[in-house]
C-alpha cells in the first residue's frame, strides 16, 4: 500500500510540500526535546539560533529517526531513486531569528563561465506517473508554530516549478530588504503542531517569519536524496583540482539583504 | 570565448554526444599508452578487457589529463554545473571483446515499491540556453577505431532523449541477444582516431562492436558530473541503513542477455 | 517596454493567473453594461446565468475591447505566438448560480483508443525566456466580487502545472460533491472589484463559488490563442469524418458531480 | 491491438518519423497515381513541380485515403487527441526540384514584440506513456526513391527535440546556401519504395534532395492534427484585427538562402 495517498501526491507535486499532522506522538516528541539536550550544538552563522549537526551519527534515537518508516516510506515516494540520507540536523531558534527565503527552480547560480538558471541538485521532473526531487526534506517539529510571531514556515507558491528567476531580478530593481519582511503576494505562511512532519521539495523557495514571541521553535530536519548525492555540505566554489565534493547555493536571499 | 561553436553544441545535443577529432597530439598518445603501460590494471570483470582505475589517483599525467583544458572546458559547456571528476579509467581491450548497450533516458530501475523509467544520475534538461548534463564522459582515444571489427562505439540514435524504454520490453518479448548482434534500425557506428576526443552524454544508450581484429583498442575515460554528484562507484542495491553513496544500474543489456 | 513587469510574469507562471486591479474606469464599466443590455442573451446551460456569446460580432464595443492594447498588449507576452481572438462572451449570474471546476494540466480525457493526461489545446511550455500559453482568458469584472457569496472567482493551487489528475481519481473513490461545496486544502479564492481585468492560463482548474448575495454579477471574457487555433466550439466527440473542428472536454466536475 | 508496436512508437520517438513499408499494394498505388492524373494542378511556387490541393474535397478516392484505417490508426497513437485532418495534398515533381529544410524544434519566429523558438503548432510532449504530437504528416510515396539523385527525403537527426535553433545562427556567420547542398554531420537521407508509407513529426527540419534523375517523383500527403487546430493556411504574420486564423512560418531554409 503506498505511503502517499492520490491527494497527497497531489498536493506534494502541486505546492511542493505535504504536512502531515500529528505523525509523531506528544511522548515521542519529549523524548526529541530530551535527546537534543544532551547534544552540544554548532555554531550555526544565524542570530538566536542553535544547530545540531550530523544527528545521524551523534544520536543512535536521532539515526532511528532518519531511518523511521513513517518518514522513509513517504519519502521514497516523492524521491522514486534508491534512497539515502544527505544530512541530519536539528534547529533551536529563540527571539528575533529569522530564516531568509532559499530555494526556488530557476534562481541563478554564477559559474565561470556565465549565469546558469538550474541548480540540478533540487531540479525535480515526472514521467510515467511518478515524481522525482532529488532533495527533499523531513522537518519533525517539536514545536506549536501557530502565527508569523511564532516564526512560521513561510514559502513562495508555485516556486517550486518556476520558470522565472525572482532573487536576483528584484535586487537589480534595487531591493535589499527580504520578501519575508516586505511581503510578496504569493508569500504564503504554514502554521504546524508539535509532531507534525513537513514533507519538503527542496525547489520551493522558503524559510522562517521572524519569531517574536519567547520559547523555543524546535525542529529536526533530515535531508534525502538518490544515492548518487554526496553529504550535504556547502562547498566554497569549484575546487581547483575537480575533486572536491559538495553543494553551492544558487542566489538566496541572503545575498542581497544588508 | 566558449569552447564548443554553436554548431558543436547543436550537434551534442541532438545526438547526445560529439567527437573531436585529432585533439591529442600523436607524442602525447604515446605517453599516454606508455604511462598505461606501467600502471597495474585490475579485474574489470569483461573478458579480454584490461582496466586501470582510479587514474586520477594513480598518475601524475592522467591526473593532469582529467583536469585539461581542452577537455574541461569541453566538458564545462554542457553540465554547466559547478564541476567535478567522478570517475577516471582506462580499457584496453583485446580480440573478441564487447561492450553491450547500456544508458537510454527511460530505461527502467527497480526499487522497492515498483519500478520506475527514470535514473536522475543521468537525466539532463535544457533551460534558458544551456544544456544540463549531469553525467559527460570524456573518452580519450588511443587506438585507431576503423571498422565495426575494429570494435567501433556504437549508439541508438535519439536514446538520449528516448520517452520510452527499449531493452526491458524487448526482453519481455522474447529477446535473449544483444542488439549489437542482432542489429536496430537506428543502432549507428562511430568511427575514431588515436588522439580523438569523443564527449558523451551518459544518457545515450551505447556499447561497443565485438572486437574482431588484432591489436588492442585502448581509450582513457573520465567522468565529470555536478560536485554534488558521489564518486562513481557501483553500488549492490540500496545499503540498509541509507547512508551508502553509488549509482545503481538501470536496465542494462547484461540483464537480459545470456 | 514590456507589458509585465518581471513579479508580474512571475506571478502569472507561478500561479496561472495575474489581477490586474482597476485597469477599466467606472465610465467603461458602465458602458459595457450598458452594451450588454442591448445585446440579447443565449441559453447557457447554466442556472440563473445569462451568457451572451460572438461579442467580438455582436457589438462593435465589444469588438474594440477585445483588441484593446490593454488586454492584448498583457496576452501577447504569455501566448508569445502569432495571436488571434478564439471566442468573446459575457456571463451575467443571478443569485444560486455556480461554475463548477474545469481545467487543471493532467485530467484525463477519453479518446477511442484509451484514456490520455493531456489536452494540448491549454498544454502550455516555457522556453529561453518566454511562456507559451495555447489558450489565455481575458476576464474583465463588470461587478464587485468581494466574499465567497458573491460567486467569486476560486481555483486549485499549482494545477496548471499538475503531474497528477485530480477529478477522475477523486470520483473513483465514491465524491459525488463539487470541491467548490466540500472544500479542498488548495482551493482558494480571489476578490475581484469592477474594471479589474483578470489574466487566466485556461490549464489553471478554476470555478466560481455558488453566488449567495443579490444583484449580478457580470463579466466580459476574451479567448485568445495562437493563429492556429480554431474557434472555440465544443464537439460531441471525435467526428466521423475527421473534418469537424473544435474542442473536446477532458474530465471537468461536471462530468462527476450529482 | 495497437497499431504501432513497441519498436515503433520508440522509433517515431526517437527519430521523429517512422517508415512503413509496402503498406500500399501496387494496384492502390496504380489507382492513386491514375486519379492524380484526372485532378488539376495549382502552382505550388516550387520549380518543376506539380501541386495538387484540398484532396478531401477534390477527390472521392482521397478522401478516403485520408480516412484510411492503415493511416488514421497509426496516427492517431501519435497525435493522441480527438482528431482531424488538417490538409491532403499531392506532390508530383520533376527533376532539378528540390524542398529545402523546414521544421526544426527550436527554429526562431519573429513577433511583433521580439523573437522566440518555439512554434507551438509543432511542439509534441510525453506525458504517461503517450505521445502528443500536434502536427503529424502520413506521406504516401508513389514512386520509387533510391537514391540522393531520385531526390530522397533528408533529415537533420534529433532535430524534432532540439533545444538550440540551427538554420539562424548558421546565416548569421554567413552562410547563404542550403544544408543539403552544402552538407551537415547528421543530415541523413531515407530511401522509400512506392506504396510505402512515412508517417512524420513535422518537429523534425526535414527537405528533400535535388532530383537529378529522370521521371516523376509523386507521393500524397496528409497532415494530421487536433479537432482545435485550424486548416493549414498560410498567414502573412499577424493580421491586424485577431480574426485571421492559419500559419505563420518559423525560420525555414527558404529565409536564408540565396
Amino acid at each position: 500500500m503506498p505511503a502517499l495517498s492520490p491527494q497527497e501526491l497531489y498536493l506534494f507535486d502541486t505546492t511542493g510540500f505535504l504536512l502531515v499532522p500529528g505523525l509523531f506522538s506528544a511522548p515521542e516528541v519529549a523524548g526529541f526535546r530530551a535527546e537534543l539536550d544532551r547534544l552540544r550544538p554548532v555554531d550555526p552563522g544565524f542570530a538566536n539560533t542553535l544547530r545540531y549537526d550530523g544527528l545521524p551519527g551523534a544520536s543512535e534515537l536521532f539515526a532511528r529517526l532518519g531511518r523511521d518508516g513513517r518518514i522513509v516510506g513517504r519519502v521514497r515516494e516523492v524521491v522514486n531513486q534508491p534512497l539515502r540520507i544527505l544530512e541530519g540536523y536539528a534547529l533551536r531558534r529563540g527571539p528575533d531569528s529569522v530564516l531568509y527565503l532559499h530555494g526556488g527552480s530557476s534562481e541563478l547560480l554564477d559559474l565561470g563561465g556565465g549565469t546558469v538558471g538550474r541548480d540540478l541538485s533540487i531540479t525535480h521532473t515526472y514521467h510515467d506517473g511518478k515524481l522525482f526531487c532529488p532533495y527533499v526534506k523531513a522537518l519533525v517539529y517539536l514545536s506549536e508554530i501557530r502565527s508569523r510571531e511564532d516564526g512560521s514556515f513561510c514559502y513562495i507558491q508555485g516556486s517550486h516549478k518556476a520558470n522565472f528567476p525572482l532573487l536576483r531580478p528584484r535586487a537589480e530593481r534595487g531591493a535589499r530588504t527580504s520578501l519575508i519582511d516586505e511581503g510578496f503576494p504569493t508569500l504564503s505562511d504554514l502554521f504546524v503542531g508539535a509532531g507534525d512532519l513537513l514533507l519538503l521539495n527542496e525547489a520551493l523557495m522558503h524559510g522562517t517569519r521572524r519569531k517574536r514571541t519567547p520559547g523555543d521553535r524546535a525542529l529536526v530536519a533530515f535531508g534525502y536524496g538518490p544515492t548518487y548525492m554526496a553529504d550535504w555540505r556547502e562547498l566554497d566554489g569549484e575546487t581547483g583540482d575537480l575533486r572536491g565534493t559538495g553543494y553551492v547555493d544558487h542566489d538566496v536571499e541572503e545575498d542581497f539583504v544588508r
